[in-house]
């Protein structure tokens, strides 16, 4: 049984008279500086989120490439503000735990996408680095703006908006390899300095290259789990305080969907729909 | 391989000049007398649909129960209309394919309903006979009277909208069972006299059944597969013209997702989540 923050939060959660929004927000902000790695399979939609909430994760992160797709829209910024924040607004009624979003770039004005996450009842979001579309990164100066603008707002709406800053220099393969690692060490530091609250490196699964970021960076250090990533238990040993999925899970749903609608085509049967599918009752019972 | 009427529907769409909805509606009702039974592996939002139409299925078929708890709704009718046919709407416009909608048990005032159904791009609907919170079935007088408007309605839009008129006799378990047979059949002919197309038994997957119903009905017959259903060319055999999945492709989906979680709390690996999800690129290449 690997410990995952779980119990931590809900020491601060059963602490607390009422899960304000504002409560919240300090409980998302505690669960990354408790002594158990914090684990966010991230959620699409209500059913996802309700059963994350259900197995005992103390905090609800949505994948924005998962909403995008379960919307109708292909990844990195296609989907307007209004349409994602909808979903995460609908999540965030429907479960007790802090919701994170993944917000893409910011979807353009970010105070306005700070002012509407919050009213969508989120207490945090990823922030990247990168426009879609765009072969470079955002400058430096321009990323640590929107950092600045989105912790203001936050103080201005009285609710700690937890900012998990993710620099994209793995994953979209910036630059030399042997050069990326300064790049975004320089980037996450200023990004920390900015107003950060956790530094988010999707692309690196080599358990040195975590260390090095770790030591690096001495700050709460956010990676995503892939195919050969180090387990959840070999993270923490690294000093990982975050580890997130992406769209991992989602992924994962519509590989079963194919296998599905293959059996069907191939012999008409139903043993991959029928075989450990939640029965109606239990999802009716989510809700 | 087992055939779905795919090459039909294609030979009737490849035909048209342009899919309009009009054309998509008469595609629709010819599946359901085409040579091969029609197979609707149901969807719940743009990701889902997007497979089942690259799978090469012929139509789109909704599940009114998967969309409700995707939206964060038990099924029964908690649902609003228009969130149910937002979700339609969505779907229509990210499929080429003819799209029918679960609309349960027609969300009040059914001419309303109509019109919006139509408005969302669907070209079809089912209707059911139970009303959520109801002990009883909806009387036959009025069930009837919700069909004819249905049909009346459709005259008037130009858009011969698809009525699969579904009885909950059996998936209810109403009365004794003894008389669920005549029961279901006094009322699904009267839907069918009223300007039904298709009649939908949910909850038998007995074969001398399924024959009796489609021997008793002379008529468009569509059953609900589950767990021990009669496979897809044994329904084909038994003269059955449509088996749909209802919510069971998306209650695997959760189950999926469940087992992805509690490995994440076991063991602290991904492979359940990493075995077989579809990978990024092709997900984005869906839209």
């Amino acid at each position: 049984m690997v410990g995952h923050g779980c119990q931590h939060a809900r020491s601060i959660i059963q602490s607390m008279p009422s899960f304000s929004q504002a409560q919240k927000a300090e409980a998302l902000l505690a669960l990354h500086h408790g002594p158990k790695i914090l684990v966010l399979p991230n959620a699409w939609d209500c059913a996802s989120a309700r059963l994350v909430e259900r197995a005992g994760f103390p905090a609800i992160a949505t994948s924005s490439a998962a909403i995008a797709s379960s919307l109708g829209f292909a990844d990195g910024q296609n989907i307007p503000r209004q349409e994602m924040l909808a979903v995460v607004k609908r999540i965030a009624a429907c479960v007790e735990l802090p919701v994170t979003a993944d917000l893409e770039a910011g979807y353009g004005n970010i105070m306005e996408t700070a002012r509407e996450l919050a009213a969508a009842g989120a207490v945090g979001l990823n922030l990247e680095d990168i426009e879609s579309g765009q072969p470079d990164l955002v400058d430096i100066p321009a990323q640590v703006e929107k950092i600045k603008t989105l912790r203001s707002a936050s103080e201005t709406m009285g609710i700690r908006i937890f900012i998990n800053a993710r620099t994209d220099v793995y994953l979209a393969q910036i630059g030399d390899p042997s050069s990326r690692f300064d790049r975004a060490c320089e980037r996450l530091k200023a990004y920390a300095e900015a107003g950060a609250d956790c530094l988010f490196i999707p692309g690196i699964k080599d358990e040195a290259l975590i260390r090095a970021f770790v030591e690096a960076l001495k700050f709460p250090v956010n990676v995503l789990a892939v195919a050969g990533s180090p387990s959840i238990p070999r993270l923490q040993e690294l000093g990982v305080a975050r580890v997130s999925l992406g769209s991992g899970v989602a992924r994962a749903t519509l590989g079963l969907v194919d296998r599905i609608l293959a059996e069907l085509k191939q012999t008409g049967s139903y043993d991959a729909m029928t075989a450990g599918a939640l029965p109606y009752a239990e999802v009716n019972a989510l809700f």
